[in-house]
This record gives C-alpha cells, sequence and structure tokens, in this order.
C-alpha cells in the first residue's frame, strides 16, 4: 500500500530519511507530519476441550477454504489476550479461558507478528461466524495438516501437541523467511 | 492521531463501520479504502555482560533524563528479535547476542505492546546513540529503580532478576492498564 497523500493535511507526501531517522518515510510536504508504517499484530487461539482443538474453516480470502487457528488482527485498546479471546469469539462463537501466551512467529516480509494463546473452553459450544464456514472441535489425529491455512498455524500446532504428549508447555517463537 | 484525508487518493474520510465489520474505521469517501490502525509493537533487549545489564539514559521525550532498557518500534521487514538487536546497537552501540524472547506487555490504552527478549554481550563495549544522553551497564544492586522510564522496563527488570536469582528464566506477560 503506497501512501501518496496526507492524513492529516491532505497535501502530497514525500518519501525521504526524516532528521535523526534512518529509514525513509513517508513525510508531507506541506504540515510536514510523519506517516510511519509498522508490522500488524495477528492474535489468535489454540482453544481446547477434552483433548480437542477448536479450528475454523477460513470463508474469506487469503487461503478462504483452508482449516485455522481462530486469529485476527489486534485492535487498538485491547490487550494481546483479550484480543486472542475476541477473535475465538468472533470467528468460532466460542467463549475461551485464556491460560498464557504460547508461540510467537514473526513474519519479517509481510509486516505481521503472529502470537498464539494457550487456552480452554468450558464447553463444546461453538458456532461458526461470519468469517468462518465451518468450525469443529479436532482431536490431535484428525487435524487437517494439509489443509491448514498458514505456516504459522500449522508450526503452532506441532508445537502445541509436543508440549502437550511431554506434559509441559513452554513458549515458542522463530522467524518464517519467505518459502 | 486523527485521520481526515485518504493516503491513497487524498479525498476526506468518512468515520464508520465496514460492511461485515464490527468497529468504525476512517474509509475514503471517493475511493473506499478502509484505513486500519492497529497496535504497534515495541521492542527491546535485557544485555548482560558478566552480570551486568545495560541501560541507557534518554536523551529524548517522553521521559527524557530517565533510564531504559534499549528499545523502540519495531520496524517493516524485521523479525522481532532482529529488532531488538537493532535497537540495542542504535541506542546503545552495543552488538548483542539475542537468547530468546522474555516478556510481553499489553498497553491497550496507547495502543502498544512490549516485548524485550535477553541478550549477551560479547564485550563491554557500548556507546551512546542519538537517542541516549548516556548507556551504561549496571549491576542489580546498582540499578536506578527510581528513575526508569517506563512500568514496562521496571516489570521486566524485576521479572529478569527474579528469574535469574531462581536460576531459569521463564516467560512473562502482564497488561498494564492506566494507573
Amino acid at each position: 500500500m503506497t501512501i501518496r497523500f496526507c492524513q492529516l493535511c491532505g497535501a502530497q507526501v514525500d518519501f525521504r530519511i526524516p532528521a535523526g531517522d534512518s529509514l525513509a518515510r513517508h513525510i508531507c510536504a506541506s504540515c510536514g507530519y510523519i506517516h510511519y508504517e509498522n508490522p500488524r499484530i495477528v492474535v489468535g487461539c489454540v482453544a481446547e476441550f477434552e483433548g480437542r482443538i477448536l479450528l475454523c474453516k477460513r470463508a474469506i480470502e487469503p487461503r478462504m477454504g483452508y482449516w485455522t487457528l481462530p486469529a485476527g488482527f489486534m485492535e487498538n485498546g485491547e490487550s494481546t489476550s483479550e484480543g486472542a479471546a475476541r477473535e475465538t469469539e468472533e470467528e468460532a462463537g466460542a467463549v475461551v479461558s485464556i491460560d498464557a501466551a504460547f508461540a510467537l512467529f514473526s513474519i519479517a516480509h509481510i509486516h505481521q507478528v503472529h502470537l498464539f494463546y494457550r487456552g480452554r473452553l468450558p464447553s463444546a459450544s461453538y458456532l461458526a461466524g461470519v468469517e468462518s464456514l465451518e468450525v469443529g472441535l479436532f482431536a490431535a489425529e484428525d487435524i487437517p495438516w494439509d489443509s491448514l491455512a498458514f505456516r504459522s498455524v500449522k508450526l503452532c500446532l506441532q508445537d502445541y501437541l509436543a508440549d502437550r504428549s511431554r506434559g509441559a508447555f513452554g513458549f515458542h517463537e522463530a522467524d518464517l523467511p519467505p518459502v
């Protein structure tokens, strides 16, 4: 996405390095406002009920029709765990009790950081939200590995099941370069 | 910061809820582009050399003259750990070897997430960058607790020293509401 006009005054912007900075930014030629662009955070959740994990089949692009953990862009005014719980409710109609941060993935080339929490569902109550075609609880052996939407989701599920097998959850992180 | 004009076409924006969304966004009245606003990530580092921790005295507002861990806004095109190492080099002139993610703080009311890494310095080589008045290595008993710049920095240092004392580093997180 290219910034052409100033958000504040509507004048055209230059693309140059501000004084004291080291990277070029979009700077308003009229009012001087600097338009910083920064990575966005995707927050999500591995929500478990009686050993099964909540997955959503995406109803929107990218990766429509593929399975994912409930996750989405963090909003202003919420914490990371609040965002993870909100996305679980919006996409899967499920109220999750968040336990702890579990996995962090940096995907530098698309300017995203994915952060997944561990959580528990108090019941097997869920319902596909508008961004999901279908929602379900999957036992480890039923996870649709070949139909997962994103690399971060696959890695998170692998880490989760490995930790669960050994009986102790850690915190995982990885940088995901372009494939 | 209020968005008044479209970044893409320069027309005025409306503030309304887009179709299928639940929050109001700044939407271009002409081209329809939606200007999402999301929290920003601050990445930083607890960099240790022979038991002492690297701190910087801020040369810029906010909190000029107060001590902080090297940290700053994550940039597009880098991973969280790369950002933490970059900030350590920029603010403290030190090349740090990053070990692992250590602490995560959500500060919802200012739309920020602070993520600190643990790292080690290969030598006591450092130099105040343009955003620092002074840089130093501090033993635990010499940390200027009353002159720290930010709550997240104080909590991170407390968690770090507590973990170090018990001989095992975990991953910590907290939501920091307005004081």
